[in-house]
């Protein structure tokens, strides 16, 4: 009888996903069948030797593309191969994290003119200890409850809270950014405030309308997700943050938007002079046509690169041609391409996607904190 | 050895799935026990004779409303209890099914104080005959294909070639009503135009900006779905024609608005004066704000009830926290059941939901002409 440890079951899918990352990379980046063959029995090789294997630089760079290619609720994929690739395996501090999430703010920001980027720290599984950042974004509001309601990001209270048991105070504003939250293995986290330097703020104003009355709105630059996690050719990277720039309606639609957010509807409708005494009047979706206008105008005055959702749909249709004429499939999931603003008015609505997962890939963990 | 025939089978289920919803009726209803086990057993013993089984008219007129309250796609369901319910399983002519259909649309129609109600003609598999309505919905709109692109309602035009091989001429105008199409069993179909005084349309205007200058537009005022088929404790109906009331967004997002529809947009826009030259103007969800207000604006001024989406999501969560208490689960597809306006304005944008089938339901079926 014949029995399997799971560290021998996870070489074995190390080995399958190793082999079938390396042939795509081969063959999409147009590699010599000998070098290909050579590269794949190097990492055979190193698996055997040590469980696990790590990236070229060529293939880390490509395969974080092919993982924003593949991400299935992304309207901004057309722009997959023209990402900036920080390589920051060698991270070995969190002090050495937070130097290089902040040059990875700086690059991304650009003075406005937003680029793509992703910084890849160590990756799990090899032995050495991994880093987790805690934030959902580099960049985000802190939220407070109080009696009187939640001042800032409701989406923020859970992580505040932690952030203020490990001794952060903010000073209580709508718009506090939160602290960066490092963590290295199991030693308790660092926190590290953001230079206000590498945080671009973009103040709002609509172009015609006083719609901010009473509340002095912002938003930041640049969205970096940074919880989740990278997978490539079966190796993880649990802290990888990446960028793009931001669709309008996440902001005028959403974050703004929301009841469960800034829920700025019913005073964006009260200064337009809105009924907002019956549904009918259709208040809610003019306050969100007009916040959604202010934040557009406002990232064009500034200078800060933003895209409206048709314009992204019909980006999202030449990827969709794009990679058709490439012999690749196009998985999505509906649900998260359709813009939250008229979404029967894009081309995306009216498809379908199938929802399935393709590697490399980012994904969902479990938060590190309880 | 035995051997099963597919009849054999048919009436296996046919025999649970009677089982199953003679049950729920009881159950619903509050019957008898004996009362109860008596029906049951006379619905077998009438399978095991016919291989089917004709219900009374409790079981019919409850099974029609469960299978609105099951439907997954529908948003209004709260009204589910509140529906006439038209028992035409003795119709035997193409004539006597379009009297009832006409008696169906004065009911509902009800002086623009739409009524919830369904037609139910013969059932399927009984060895007689059944009716089929070829028509998607009682009342539409002709659509045709010309040079200059089509006239009317592109969704028709091949519904209309059909109806003008069977020998209808329709005005060319963009608002021609069909006529009805119905067959019995495998003859030809018969054509029925509807008379004016049965098709109650509703004459579209803005309450303040001119957005129909140049375009006539009406719409009608009762939506009756009559190509899907019934289907309640095994026994399948394949012609019973349903109307609700019309949510604004159907007319005003998607029949007029989308692109492969009648596509005002772009001539509201202009009427509006508004900057189509860039998507960032918002100009298409500016001009389906204000196409929505009148469509909102122009049936209250009718006296035909409309509902609202953020109304109708608002009925939407009474009737699940309603299900909730009556102990059922409620099913439903997203996709469908979030409006195409504003979406996360609304409640149903932020849950998830289980589309699972359950019966009694109304499916899709293959359309009777080629
Ligand atoms: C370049 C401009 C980009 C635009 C306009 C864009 C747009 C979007 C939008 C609108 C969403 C949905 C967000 C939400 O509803 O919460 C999304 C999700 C996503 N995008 Fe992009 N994106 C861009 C760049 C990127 C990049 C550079 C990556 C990765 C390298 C990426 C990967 C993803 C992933 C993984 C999600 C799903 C996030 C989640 O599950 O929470 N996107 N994107
Ligand atoms: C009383 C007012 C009603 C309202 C406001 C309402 C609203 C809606 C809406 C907005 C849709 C989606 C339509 C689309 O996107 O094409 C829908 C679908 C549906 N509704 Fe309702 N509905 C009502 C009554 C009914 C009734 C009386 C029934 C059946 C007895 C029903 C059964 C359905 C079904 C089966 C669908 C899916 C249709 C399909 O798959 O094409 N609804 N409803």
């Amino acid at each position: 009888m014949q029995s399997t440890t799971s560290a021998e079951i996870g070489e074995h899918s190390t080995q399958s996903e190793a082999k079938l990352f390396l042939a795509r990379v081969a063959e999409e980046t147009g590699m010599e069948e000998a070098a290909a063959a050579a590269r794949r029995r190097e990492v055979l090789a190193e698996i055997a030797a040590t469980g696990t294997y790590s990236h070229t630089p060529e293939e880390l760079t490509h395969g974080a593309k092919m993982a924003w290619r593949n991400a299935n609720r992304c309207i901004g994929r057309l722009f997959w191969n023209r990402m900036h690739v920080f390589d920051e395996r060698g991270a070995a501090s969190e002090q050495a994290v937070f130097d290089a999430l902040l040059r990875h703010l700086a690059f991304a920001t650009n003075g406005g003119e937003i680029r793509p980027a992703i910084t890849i720290l160590p990756q799990a599984g090899d032995g050495r200890d991994t880093f987790r950042i805690w934030n959902h974004q580099l960049l985000r509001y802190a939220g407070y409850e109080s009696t009187a309601g939640v001042v800032g990001d409701p989406a923020s209270v859970g992580f505040t809270r932690i952030c203020e048991r490990l001794g952060w105070r903010g000073e209580g504003t709508p718009f506090d950014l939160l602290p960066l939250v490092v963590q290295h293995g199991g030693k308790p986290p660092r926190l590290f405030e953001i230079p206000r330097t590498h945080a671009l703020e973009v103040p709002l104003s609509h172009p015609e309308r006083d719609v901010f009355a009473g509340f002095s709105a912002k938003w930041y630059a640049v969205p970096v997700i940074s919880d989740m996690l990278l997978e490539i050719g079966g190796i993880r990277y649990p802290a990888a943050p990446f960028n793009g720039w931001y669709m309008g309606t996440e902001i005028g639609s959403r974050n703004l938007g929301d009841e469960a957010r800034y829920n700025l509807l019913p005073r964006v409708a009260a200064n337009l002079g809105l009924d907002t005494s019956s549904n009918a009047s259709l208040w809610k979706d003019r306050a969100l046509v007009e916040l959604n206008a202010a934040v557009l105008h406002s990232y064009r005055l500034a200078g800060v690169t933003i895209v409206d959702h048709h314009t992204a749909a019909q980006q999202f249709s030449v990827f969709e041609r794009n990679e058709e004429k490439a012999g690749r499939d196009v998985t999505g999931r509906w649900s998260w391409l359709i813009p939250p603003m008229s979404p029967s008015a894009t081309s995306v609505f009216h498809k379908s996607y199938e929802d399935r997962i393709v590697s490399p890939q980012f994904l969902h963990q479990n938060p590190p904190y309880a």
